[in-house]
Protein backbone atom coordinates (compact mmCIF):
# COMPACT_ATOMS: atom_id res chain seq x y z
CA UNK A 1 0.00 0.00 0.00
CA UNK A 2 2.49 2.72 -1.25
CA UNK A 3 -0.21 4.96 -1.94
CA UNK A 4 -0.69 5.08 2.20
CA UNK A 5 2.68 7.00 1.97
CA UNK A 6 0.38 10.32 0.28
CA UNK A 7 -2.36 10.04 3.06
CA UNK A 8 -1.22 13.02 5.31
CA UNK A 9 -4.62 13.91 7.68
CA UNK A 10 -5.52 17.39 6.82
CA UNK A 11 -5.27 20.32 9.62
CA UNK A 12 -9.16 21.16 9.92
CA UNK A 13 -9.16 24.78 10.57
CA UNK A 14 -12.23 24.56 12.79
CA UNK A 15 -10.91 23.15 16.02
CA UNK A 16 -12.09 20.41 19.06
CA UNK A 17 -12.52 23.02 21.18
CA UNK A 18 -14.28 25.34 18.85
CA UNK A 19 -16.65 22.94 18.43
CA UNK A 20 -16.86 22.66 22.23
CA UNK A 21 -16.97 26.42 22.49
CA UNK A 22 -20.37 26.56 20.27
CA UNK A 23 -21.62 23.70 21.80
CA UNK A 24 -21.16 25.33 25.19
CA UNK A 25 -19.87 21.78 26.25
CA UNK A 26 -17.24 19.68 26.39
CA UNK A 27 -16.92 16.93 24.41
CA UNK A 28 -16.66 12.76 26.04
CA UNK A 29 -17.46 9.40 25.08
CA UNK A 30 -19.55 7.18 27.85
CA UNK A 31 -18.86 3.53 26.82
CA UNK A 32 -21.52 1.88 28.61
CA UNK A 33 -21.19 -1.87 28.49
CA UNK A 34 -22.38 -4.99 29.91
CA UNK A 35 -23.86 -8.38 29.23
CA UNK A 36 -26.79 -8.53 26.22
CA UNK A 37 -30.42 -7.69 28.16
CA UNK A 38 -28.34 -5.99 31.32
CA UNK A 39 -30.09 -2.84 30.13
CA UNK A 40 -27.26 -0.85 28.30
CA UNK A 41 -29.33 0.81 25.98
CA UNK A 42 -32.38 0.94 28.15
CA UNK A 43 -29.94 3.25 30.06
CA UNK A 44 -27.96 4.86 27.80
CA UNK A 45 -31.03 6.07 25.96
CA UNK A 46 -32.15 7.48 29.68
CA UNK A 47 -29.10 9.20 30.15
CA UNK A 48 -28.78 10.60 26.98
CA UNK A 49 -32.66 12.22 26.82
CA UNK A 50 -30.94 13.74 30.47
CA UNK A 51 -28.13 15.33 29.02
CA UNK A 52 -30.20 16.56 25.92
CA UNK A 53 -33.03 18.29 28.54
CA UNK A 54 -29.87 19.70 29.86
CA UNK A 55 -29.11 21.35 26.29
CA UNK A 56 -26.14 18.92 25.60
CA UNK A 57 -25.94 18.02 22.50
CA UNK A 58 -25.42 13.93 22.44
CA UNK A 59 -25.59 11.10 19.79
CA UNK A 60 -26.06 7.13 21.16
CA UNK A 61 -24.19 4.87 19.22
CA UNK A 62 -25.45 1.16 19.72
CA UNK A 63 -24.65 -2.22 18.75
CA UNK A 64 -28.30 -2.80 16.99
CA UNK A 65 -28.24 0.22 15.04
CA UNK A 66 -24.39 0.25 13.71
CA UNK A 67 -25.00 -3.75 13.24
CA UNK A 68 -27.92 -2.47 10.46
CA UNK A 69 -25.65 0.35 9.44
CA UNK A 70 -22.33 1.06 9.08
CA UNK A 71 -20.88 -2.73 10.27
CA UNK A 72 -23.40 -4.54 8.58
CA UNK A 73 -20.53 -6.18 6.38
CA UNK A 74 -19.72 -7.79 9.59
CA UNK A 75 -20.41 -11.31 10.73
CA UNK A 76 -20.45 -13.08 14.45
CA UNK A 77 -16.78 -14.40 14.70
CA UNK A 78 -14.50 -13.09 17.30
CA UNK A 79 -12.21 -11.07 14.86
CA UNK A 80 -15.47 -9.54 13.31
CA UNK A 81 -16.77 -8.67 17.06
CA UNK A 82 -13.45 -6.86 17.45
CA UNK A 83 -13.38 -5.03 14.22
CA UNK A 84 -17.18 -4.24 14.83
CA UNK A 85 -15.65 -2.32 18.34
CA UNK A 86 -12.96 -0.80 16.97
CA UNK A 87 -14.92 0.93 14.09
CA UNK A 88 -17.41 1.97 16.65
CA UNK A 89 -14.48 3.78 18.73
CA UNK A 90 -13.29 5.67 15.60
CA UNK A 91 -17.01 6.81 15.41
CA UNK A 92 -17.22 7.69 18.70
CA UNK A 93 -13.80 9.73 18.14
CA UNK A 94 -14.92 11.79 15.44
CA UNK A 95 -18.13 12.39 17.51
CA UNK A 96 -16.20 13.74 20.38
CA UNK A 97 -14.05 16.02 17.96
CA UNK A 98 -17.36 16.93 16.87
CA UNK A 99 -18.30 18.26 20.30
CA UNK A 100 -20.79 16.04 20.72
CA UNK A 101 -21.70 13.84 24.26
CA UNK A 102 -21.30 10.32 22.59
CA UNK A 103 -23.21 7.48 24.50
CA UNK A 104 -21.98 3.88 23.26
CA UNK A 105 -23.73 0.83 24.54
CA UNK A 106 -21.94 -2.28 23.59
CA UNK A 107 -22.05 -5.26 24.84
CA UNK A 108 -17.63 -4.94 24.59
CA UNK A 109 -16.82 -8.41 27.13
CA UNK A 110 -13.10 -8.34 26.47
CA UNK A 111 -10.88 -5.83 28.17
CA UNK A 112 -8.39 -5.69 24.96
CA UNK A 113 -11.32 -4.79 22.87
CA UNK A 114 -12.14 -2.00 25.50
CA UNK A 115 -8.19 -1.39 25.57
CA UNK A 116 -8.05 -0.82 21.87
CA UNK A 117 -11.60 1.63 22.33
CA UNK A 118 -9.51 3.91 24.75
CA UNK A 119 -6.01 3.92 22.77
CA UNK A 120 -8.37 5.32 19.71
CA UNK A 121 -10.17 7.78 21.38
CA UNK A 122 -7.80 8.43 24.38
CA UNK A 123 -8.30 7.52 27.77
CA UNK A 124 -8.81 10.88 29.11
CA UNK A 125 -12.18 10.65 26.40
CA UNK A 126 -14.04 7.94 28.10
CA UNK A 127 -16.06 7.34 30.75
CA UNK A 128 -16.47 3.41 30.99
CA UNK A 129 -20.28 2.20 32.65
CA UNK A 130 -20.20 -1.12 32.93
CA UNK A 131 -23.92 -2.08 33.65
CA UNK A 132 -23.75 -4.82 36.95
CA UNK A 133 -26.65 -7.11 36.07
CA UNK A 134 -26.72 -10.71 36.92
CA UNK A 135 -26.76 -13.13 34.25
CA UNK A 136 -30.35 -14.55 35.02
CA UNK A 137 -32.31 -11.92 34.51
CA UNK A 138 -29.75 -11.34 31.21
CA UNK A 139 -31.25 -14.68 30.07
CA UNK A 140 -34.65 -14.03 31.17
CA UNK A 141 -34.64 -10.35 29.22
CA UNK A 142 -32.86 -11.60 25.95
CA UNK B 1 -25.32 -14.84 10.29
CA UNK B 2 -28.67 -15.96 12.07
CA UNK B 3 -27.99 -13.88 14.91
CA UNK B 4 -28.80 -10.65 12.33
CA UNK B 5 -32.60 -11.83 12.92
CA UNK B 6 -32.12 -10.41 16.39
CA UNK B 7 -31.31 -7.23 15.30
CA UNK B 8 -33.62 -4.44 15.65
CA UNK B 9 -32.67 -1.20 15.94
CA UNK B 10 -33.52 0.66 19.04
CA UNK B 11 -35.57 3.38 19.00
CA UNK B 12 -33.69 6.32 20.15
CA UNK B 13 -35.78 8.73 22.51
CA UNK B 14 -33.51 11.82 21.34
CA UNK B 15 -34.96 12.32 17.59
CA UNK B 16 -32.83 14.08 14.95
CA UNK B 17 -35.30 16.75 15.28
CA UNK B 18 -34.83 17.37 18.53
CA UNK B 19 -31.32 17.92 18.18
CA UNK B 20 -31.80 20.28 15.39
CA UNK B 21 -33.95 21.89 17.17
CA UNK B 22 -30.84 22.29 20.01
CA UNK B 23 -28.72 23.02 17.60
CA UNK B 24 -30.75 25.87 15.89
CA UNK B 25 -30.25 24.66 12.13
CA UNK B 26 -30.98 21.93 9.97
CA UNK B 27 -28.66 19.07 9.65
CA UNK B 28 -27.48 18.42 5.77
CA UNK B 29 -24.76 16.92 4.20
CA UNK B 30 -22.30 18.45 1.49
CA UNK B 31 -20.57 16.07 -0.35
CA UNK B 32 -17.67 17.70 -2.41
CA UNK B 33 -16.27 16.13 -4.62
CA UNK B 34 -13.39 16.09 -7.68
CA UNK B 35 -10.35 14.80 -9.23
CA UNK B 36 -6.99 14.65 -6.26
CA UNK B 37 -5.20 18.46 -6.15
CA UNK B 38 -8.75 20.06 -7.48
CA UNK B 39 -9.02 21.85 -3.76
CA UNK B 40 -11.32 19.58 -2.44
CA UNK B 41 -10.68 19.66 0.93
CA UNK B 42 -9.19 23.02 1.35
CA UNK B 43 -12.43 24.36 -0.03
CA UNK B 44 -14.45 21.95 2.01
CA UNK B 45 -12.31 23.47 5.47
CA UNK B 46 -13.30 27.30 3.96
CA UNK B 47 -16.74 26.31 3.90
CA UNK B 48 -16.61 24.83 7.31
CA UNK B 49 -15.16 27.74 8.79
CA UNK B 50 -18.09 29.87 6.98
CA UNK B 51 -20.53 27.74 8.86
CA UNK B 52 -18.70 27.51 11.89
CA UNK B 53 -18.64 31.68 12.60
CA UNK B 54 -22.33 31.65 11.74
CA UNK B 55 -23.12 29.33 14.49
CA UNK B 56 -23.64 26.55 12.88
CA UNK B 57 -22.45 23.31 14.22
CA UNK B 58 -19.80 21.47 11.13
CA UNK B 59 -17.95 18.14 11.15
CA UNK B 60 -15.55 17.96 8.06
CA UNK B 61 -15.04 14.16 6.90
CA UNK B 62 -11.54 13.82 4.39
CA UNK B 63 -10.51 10.73 2.71
CA UNK B 64 -6.93 11.63 4.44
CA UNK B 65 -8.61 11.51 7.29
CA UNK B 66 -10.62 8.93 7.78
CA UNK B 67 -7.65 6.34 5.66
CA UNK B 68 -5.70 6.88 8.74
CA UNK B 69 -8.40 6.03 11.24
CA UNK B 70 -11.95 4.28 10.65
CA UNK B 71 -10.61 2.60 7.06
CA UNK B 72 -7.33 2.56 8.07
CA UNK B 73 -7.88 -1.36 7.36
CA UNK B 74 -9.17 -0.67 3.70
CA UNK B 75 -6.52 -1.08 0.45
CA UNK B 76 -6.62 0.97 -2.44
CA UNK B 77 -8.47 -2.05 -4.95
CA UNK B 78 -11.62 -0.91 -6.38
CA UNK B 79 -13.91 -2.76 -3.48
CA UNK B 80 -11.95 -1.43 -0.93
CA UNK B 81 -12.22 2.29 -2.63
CA UNK B 82 -16.23 1.31 -2.28
CA UNK B 83 -15.87 0.19 0.84
CA UNK B 84 -14.53 3.45 2.23
CA UNK B 85 -17.02 5.28 0.60
CA UNK B 86 -19.69 2.94 1.59
CA UNK B 87 -18.53 3.42 5.52
CA UNK B 88 -18.08 7.64 5.01
CA UNK B 89 -21.43 7.81 4.06
CA UNK B 90 -22.58 5.98 6.79
CA UNK B 91 -20.20 8.48 9.58
CA UNK B 92 -21.99 11.03 7.47
CA UNK B 93 -25.50 10.09 8.10
CA UNK B 94 -25.00 9.51 11.69
CA UNK B 95 -23.94 13.12 12.41
CA UNK B 96 -26.37 14.38 9.88
CA UNK B 97 -29.07 12.06 12.47
CA UNK B 98 -27.02 14.52 14.99
CA UNK B 99 -28.10 17.48 13.61
CA UNK B 100 -24.93 18.29 12.40
CA UNK B 101 -24.21 20.11 8.94
CA UNK B 102 -21.10 17.36 7.58
CA UNK B 103 -18.88 18.15 4.95
CA UNK B 104 -17.28 15.33 3.11
CA UNK B 105 -14.91 15.81 0.91
CA UNK B 106 -13.99 12.95 -1.28
CA UNK B 107 -12.81 11.95 -4.55
CA UNK B 108 -15.85 9.95 -5.17
CA UNK B 109 -14.72 9.79 -8.98
CA UNK B 110 -17.88 6.62 -9.45
CA UNK B 111 -21.72 7.53 -9.94
CA UNK B 112 -22.17 4.73 -8.99
CA UNK B 113 -20.49 5.22 -5.55
CA UNK B 114 -22.45 8.81 -5.44
CA UNK B 115 -25.42 6.86 -5.78
CA UNK B 116 -24.81 4.58 -3.17
CA UNK B 117 -23.83 7.13 -0.57
CA UNK B 118 -27.16 9.03 -1.52
CA UNK B 119 -29.09 6.40 -1.14
CA UNK B 120 -27.32 5.90 2.71
CA UNK B 121 -27.75 9.47 3.10
CA UNK B 122 -31.14 10.10 1.59
CA UNK B 123 -31.13 11.83 -1.50
CA UNK B 124 -32.87 14.93 0.45
CA UNK B 125 -30.34 15.50 2.79
CA UNK B 126 -27.33 15.27 0.48
CA UNK B 127 -25.90 18.53 -1.64
CA UNK B 128 -23.25 17.68 -4.01
CA UNK B 129 -20.91 19.54 -5.03
CA UNK B 130 -18.08 19.29 -7.82
CA UNK B 131 -14.78 20.99 -8.04
CA UNK B 132 -14.63 21.58 -11.49
CA UNK B 133 -10.35 21.32 -12.03
CA UNK B 134 -8.81 20.70 -15.07
CA UNK B 135 -6.63 17.74 -14.66
CA UNK B 136 -3.23 19.30 -15.59
CA UNK B 137 -3.50 21.89 -12.81
CA UNK B 138 -4.67 18.56 -10.71
CA UNK B 139 -1.38 16.95 -11.48
CA UNK B 140 0.65 20.10 -10.86
CA UNK B 141 -0.64 20.46 -7.19
CA UNK B 142 -0.79 16.52 -6.78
Amino acid sequence: MDENLHIVPFKHKVSKKDRETLNGHKSKVIWVFGLSGSGKSTIASGVEQLFHKSGILTFLLDGDNVRAGLNKDLDFSLDSRSENIRRVAEVANLFAECGVVCVVAFITPLEKDRELAKSIIGRKNVIEVFIDCPLEVCEQRD
